[in-house]
Parts: structure tokens; sequence; C-alpha cells
């Protein structure tokens, strides 16, 4: 987002004027849902109308490789609630007789993934799109060290759906995560307690035809079906967006290219992300247009984690390319 | 404890004089694992010698049934973290190439029972010693409206290991629970995160003969066999206590039961129960004595839970009963 204000400050101070129109559309809620971006979006359609969009929220390949993200996963989202005895109980007095939520619901997760680590949502991979043999290729000759990909994480090694490698799991392959989860006694030490309730935060990455509504409305029925008896089940939905593909060869696409080479001095990596940019999905849905990924940061920035970092040379470079990608564009639609 | 205080204030101010000696441990380390008690009784073994232990931690069979409990299952205890990646990570940009320490938890705790409720812990049942058809009859000729405990806890419906009875599960069954156990965010709404750390706290209930130093080691084999690649796993240990029953036919137990009739004005009935009382078992190891242990209050008290209470009928009876025993144990003696 800065470094297109700059770039738009840049043009203004050197010609007077930008080469195309430019308007901003500036979206404070896009991690928690944009709950009321679409309804803004339909309401102001005339004062949006554009030729394509620009969003600058994802990643280079690496530190000397931009890189053009044509596909994001999607997501969908939402917290389960399993409750058994009206507050907690005494697991010796009572354990054995009372099914216990927080072992309950770890029955519920388990069961989202069989051995292989495939997800068990019913339809879950129905209908995906799956990587074409090119993509495949591509992925398999962008350089990536899985040595120092473990190395950094601090894990002893990767692991995801069989059948895959690390980056088609992480671009183009639906997940299943808890991101948290809580029950009981958390406190130091012991408490000997069956907990009245256990819940989880579960969300889903998406990729291209999975419906995020469907599989949600799957997910429940799929962790009803299974409840220990004597608990009852209650979830709370959270935010969901479909996952898009662009088109790699459309006109603005070459606009970016060129761009991306005259900024950073290199040309771009066509690549996927596996993070989700809902706002893609309502650009394309209610302006009808696309949008081109262009990544200035780094995956070693550490989004939404501790530590959380942008690079000034990329904060530069990524001006610059917004610069030149405002008059790529203007002679794109010439 | 206040019971028995109470009951010997009475003698002295009515006799001057007690009718056998009585001896108070007082300990306050009992709900944490009673880390020094043994080493206090070895120290003390001299000044704590003695023909019988007497314990009030137990309760009532109901409001107008005293009891007995000659049986009190065991237990053990530890907690289980599982590590995978350094931090916590956005799930769209690493997800799927990542084992989930939350799911991988989920995994091991659904682990832990099979479909009838059985805990698959190696070696688990192997030394178990069955209940007897006599107590499960006489478990069985106890008042016992399930409909009543079902709804005083607010569930739908019992649950447990299968062949059982809701009091068989209870007092001479082991179980296996979850106490707490927490992952990542557990605010309000989403956050899309791979967490860096899951953990639980865990105990099981033990019944005579289950070893809780062994079978902690095997829960902990156990457990590590069935980590996804790139978590690891760690372990607190907590307390361990074996079960115990005892003698339903001795002297002192004859004792007790006239006390307890003097006391409450009804003959207690011989139950057994699913807490622990781990100094119940360091009596017999290092004093070489049983324990009566006489319950006074109601399982309706809430032990452990908020609005923990106890009657002050009972405790009125308690205490004329705990002066009885005095005599009735003197009586014994002679």
């Amino acid at each position: 987002m800065f470094t297109h204000i700059k770039s738009v400050e840049a043009w203004l101070k050197a010609a007077d004027r930008l080469p195309v129109n430019v308007k901003f559309v500036i979206e404070g809620e896009e991690e928690v849902g944009s709950n009321h971006l679409d309804q803004f979006l339909t309401d102001n359609r005339d004062r949006c109308r554009c030729d394509v969009a620009v969003i600058s929220d994802t990643s280079q390949y690496g530190p000397d490789t931009p890189a053009i993200t044509y596909g994001l996963r999607g997501i969908m989202a939402c917290e389960v609630t399993l409750t058994g005895p009206n507050q907690d109980l005494h697991s010796g007095v009572f354990g054995g007789s009372v099914a216990n939520p927080a072992n309950g619901l770890a029955r519920l997760i388990a069961a989202l993934h069989d051995d292989d680590g495939r997800v068990q949502i019913p339809g879950f991979y129905d209908d995906i799109v799956p990587l074409t043999d090119e993509e495949r290729r591509n992925f398999a000759n962008l350089p990536f060290d899985e040595a120092s990909y473990v190395g950094n994480l601090g894990i002893s090694d990767v692991y995801g759906e069989a059948g895959f490698t690390t980056l088609e799991r992480r671009w183009a392959r639906p997940t299943c995560d808890v991101n948290g989860m809580i029950s009981g006694y958390t406190g130091e030490g012991p408490k000997t307690i069956v907990p009245a309730v256990a819940s989880a935060k579960i969300t889903c990455r998406l990729v291209p035809n999975q419906n995020p509504q469907q599989l949600t409305a799957n997910l429940k029925q799929f962790l009803s079906e299974r409840l220990l008896p004597g608990l009852s089940i209650s979830f709370v939905d959270q935010h969901g967006a479909p996952a898009i593909v662009c088109d790699l060869h459309s006109p603005y696409m070459q606009a970016a290219r060129h761009a991306i080479e005259a900024g950073f001095g290199t040309p771009p990596v066509m690549i996927r992300e596996g993070g989700s940019i809902p706002v893609a999905g309502s650009f394309k849905d209610i302006l009808g247009v696309d949008t081109l990924l262009l990544g200035w940061g780094q995956n070693s920035d550490n989004l939404h984690s501790p530590n959380e970092s942008f690079r000034l040379i990329d904060f530069h470079n990524g001006t610059r390319a917004s610069a030149q990608l405002w008059a790529a564009l203007a002679g794109q639609s010439e």
C-alpha cells in the first residue's frame, strides 16, 4: 500500500500527473473477514470502476527473486465448542461416567485427517481443479532449499498431504489446521478435573473450485456426527473466501512483468501463494476485474508472527516497480 | 478433619480424656501429589505409630445413606507438550507443509481410547483385579437414579467404558481423562496461525494392581510412537499413587460401622469411590496400617468445583460418629 502511495507522490512531483487514473480502496478489516467490504464495493461500484486491480500483499519468491502471484488459496473458518457437564467435575468422583469434552474434541480433530494427511471432510477434494503438469514442472524448477526451510522453522522435518511437494502443499493443496484450542485447567501443575467445555478454532485453506460455504456445512456435519454421547456441539462461523487463479497471459500481467523487471532489475517468477486475499475475489465478482498480486515482501518477514518486518530495499524496489507499473499499464491501454 | 478435632474436644470436655490415643497427621499437599509426606512418615515412623488410620475425605452414598469406602482408585498424571515450528506461523503461507502441534496433539489424545471407551495404553488392563460378582451385585443393589445423575450434571447421557454400569465405571474401572489442554490462539475471533506448541494435562484413575509408574512409562511411549513427523514431544511427570481396596471384615471396620450407625442413626453401606487418597497407601506401606475411609460429605458437595460446600447436618453427624469411633476402637482393642 505505502509503496503505491509513494509512487503516486513521485509521479505527481516529477510529472504533475499520473499516466493512468489510480483509485485507492483502503480496507482495514481484511484480517477479520472483510465483512463490510463487499457492501462498500456494491454501494460504490461506479466510483470504484477500473480496468484492473493491484494488491501488494504477497511475497517475493526470495531475496533476489521478485514474483507475481497468479493464484491464492481461499479460506473457511469456524470455531467449534463441545459442552459436557454444567461445570468442571472431580475426575475421580465422576471420571469414567461422563464424556470428557477435551477428549471428545481431540477425537473430532483427529478424525479430520487420515494417516496420509488427507482431509476427511466429505466432498473436500471432489471439485478441486488439479495442478497442471506444467504448473508442477514450474514449481519443481524453482529454487527451493528444503533443508533451509526446515532449519529456519526449527522443525526436524516437513509434513503434509502425501504425494505432493512442499511448494505444492503450501500453494496449491487445501489444508485443515487448528489455529487454537483450549479446555479445562491450563495453569501450572495438575488439576484433576473433567472439563465442562472444550473449544477449537479451525481454518481450512482452499484451492480453486472448493466452496467455502458448502464445505463449512460439511465440516459441521462431519464433526456433529462424531460426538461422544452426552456432549453437545455448537459453532461460530467465521469468514470464508474462495481461492483464485488468474490468467498468466493477460496484457495487465505483461505490464506487471515489465514493471517488476524495471523496478527490481530482474524479471519476476510466476508463483502461487498459500495465503488468502478475499478482496481479490470481491473485485472480480463485484467490479468484474482481475487483480495483479505483486509481492514486495519476503517469506522471512514473519507475517502474522512475532518480529514481523519489511526490508527497506524491498520497500524501495517495490516503490520503483509501482511507479513503472502506472506507465506500463498506460501503454497497455493505448 | 474438623469433625475429628471437634470430637476430640468433646471427649476432653466431657471425660477429661480420650478412650484411645489419637494422633493427627495434617497434610497440606494432598491435592498436588503429597511430595513430602512419605519422607515425613518415614522420618517420624515412631511418632506416627498406630493401630489404624482414619481419613474422612470420602462421601456418604447419599443424603440419608452414610457409607464406608473400602476401595479407592489410584492415579497417574503427566503433562505432554508437542512442539512444532519455533514460533506461530501464518497458516496460509506455511499451512500444509508443517505438522500442526494442535492437530498432532488431538491425534495422540484420540488414540487413547477405542470406540468402546477402552483405554489403549499398552498393558493398561493386564493386571487389573476384576470386580467380584458379589461386588457387582452389591453395587447393583444400591439405589442409583441415573436420570437424576444425568440431570444434575446437565448432560444428555452418561458415557464410559462399554460393559459396565455407571457406578462400576466411577468406582472400579480405570479412566484416562484430559484435565486441560491449550494451543495457539484462544481469544475471541479468528487468528490464522499454525501454533508452535500444544500441551495437555492427562490423568488416569487406576484400580487395584495397576502400577502408576509402569503405566506412565507406557503412556509416554504410546504417545511418542504416534508423533507426526517434525513434531517433538516432552513430558512433565506429576503425582502417581496406586489404588487401594481394604478388608471389609477387619475389627476396625466393624468398629467404624457401629460408630457411623450411632452417629448418623443408620448403618453405613459399603462402597468404593473413584477419587484417589494416596496417603492411605503411604500409611499402609510406611506405617503398616489399614485406613478407615469414613465419608461425611455428599456427592453433591461439588468437590474441586465451583460452589464446593459441606452440609451442617453432615458436619454434626460426622462429629458424633467420630466421637463414637474412639470408644468403639477402644472396645475393639480390649
